[in-house]
């Protein structure tokens, strides 16, 4: 099995280099990834620049590919210029912080096994749900469980993807698997307007923690309890539901 | 009514002034739109940067503020920090070229419509279907339309836009509106491999049109038999239809 790894915290991250220990035991594994951290790009795509790649060494030894671009375009690339082979399947992460609620719009690391699962592999993205002393050990180990299960089942549905989210707790103290839909909640977000050395005023983003929904059957509910959540996620953004109503309205 | 309007072609587009000159006709228009051409940022935001805002003036007189951020920067910053009253609705373009199919990720146009949907607020974002001399004026008159239309409704189900594409032919040759799905079908790409003048290797994307996938009710059949076409987009991207299967997965 040949798997495709990138991320978007950048090739030097720790969740990439624990991700790619625990999949090589069972794969053919070639990392694709950012050269630095790409967060919060959304699906965004490099149109007007061109992309470089570099060879990366980590430990000593050839670990895989950064380019200047970002996750998005690294599946891209990987699939349609550098892999010889088209790879089974796409894995994105793992990402240092939760991918949940309306947040995963602007998910880098979704973005990544968005691609994949644009181009027809099978892909899922992996989050750990803290960005404080990550331990990537438990999501490594259930990302090579979903592996063989995505194996088992041969593929997933054409467009659609899963979102993995583990909570960051002793492996011991997690519950279980739950597959559970997208909370639709927003972090709380605001400015900070500040005036820099030259008297000139700008702005920066600051958020608090995304809000749960109070949905039992979503995922920022469920990673809080301590189960692994999964959500499937597919690229036809079509509200069905309302499209009917929609009709009576032109 | 207040309208916010943004862009991702850039302040200085054609398609926003269009766009803005028709509806100052029927509501207070405020701009807010990037400072240069963001186009295929997909639904990114600026975290590790300060973003600035500039008042820009288009033919002698005051026409909005142009930030350094993308399309969905700007309408956070402008709900957020700029403006002094929360604006009715959110319209995003006109953009020059269409957004439809798997395209509609990784457009900068739809997300700034996107970012006004997650923040509450009704929003659309409106494309014209060409990249070659454009006539934006048959769009500009239907946005305005458009606008009554939801004003007439007075909102949309929360978490939901609508992406508007609008052929580019002469007005009277437009057959109508019609609400269809997104297609599920992306663009045919490719890597060019090319040498830069100190011998380096570097990529460039470079994509043909994208295939139509001869589906009746979706947006590219639709769009090129010279409709109007309305999606409905949500941001709850859950595959609803695998989810109960998934389950029986884990």
């Amino acid at each position: 099995m040949n798997i495709l790894v990138t991320n978007d915290d950048g090739i030097y991250a720790e969740g990439i280099r624990v991700l790619c220990e625990s999949l090589k035991t069972i794969a053919d594994v070639t990392v694709v990834a950012p050269d630095s951290e790409r967060s919060a790009v959304g699906h965004a795509i490099t149109l007007s620049d061109p992309l470089r790649v570099k060879k990366v060494n980590r430990g000593g030894k050839f670990f895989g590919y950064a380019t200047t671009g970002t996750p998005a375009d690294c599946v891209k690339l990987a699939i349609r210029a550098l892999l010889k082979k088209r790879p089974d399947l796409v894995v994105s992460g793992i990402n240092l912080g939760p991918n949940v609620g309306y947040s995963v719009l602007y998910s880098g690391t979704v973005s990544g096994a968005t691609e994949g699962a644009i181009l027809g592999i099978p892909s899922f993205a992996i989050s750990l749900a803290t960005f404080q002393k990550p331990d990537y050990r438990a999501a490594a180990g259930f990302a090579k469980k979903l592996v063989r299960i995505i194996e088992g089942h041969k593929t997933l549905p054409h467009g659609t993807l899963l979102n993995v989210n583990v909570p960051a707790v002793n492996k011991k103290r997690i519950k279980g698997v739950r597959v559970v839909r997208q909370s639709r909640v927003a972090i709380e977000e605001r400015f900070d307007k500040r005036v820099d050395t030259r008297k000139r005023v700008y702005y920066w983003l600051t958020g608090e923690e995304i809000e749960a929904d109070g949905q039992e059957d979503a995922d920022i509910e469920t990673i809080r309890k301590n189960y692994i959540t999964i959500t499937p996620i597919h690229c036809d953004m079509t509200d069905y539901q309302f499209l009917e109503e929609l009709k009576s309205w032109v």
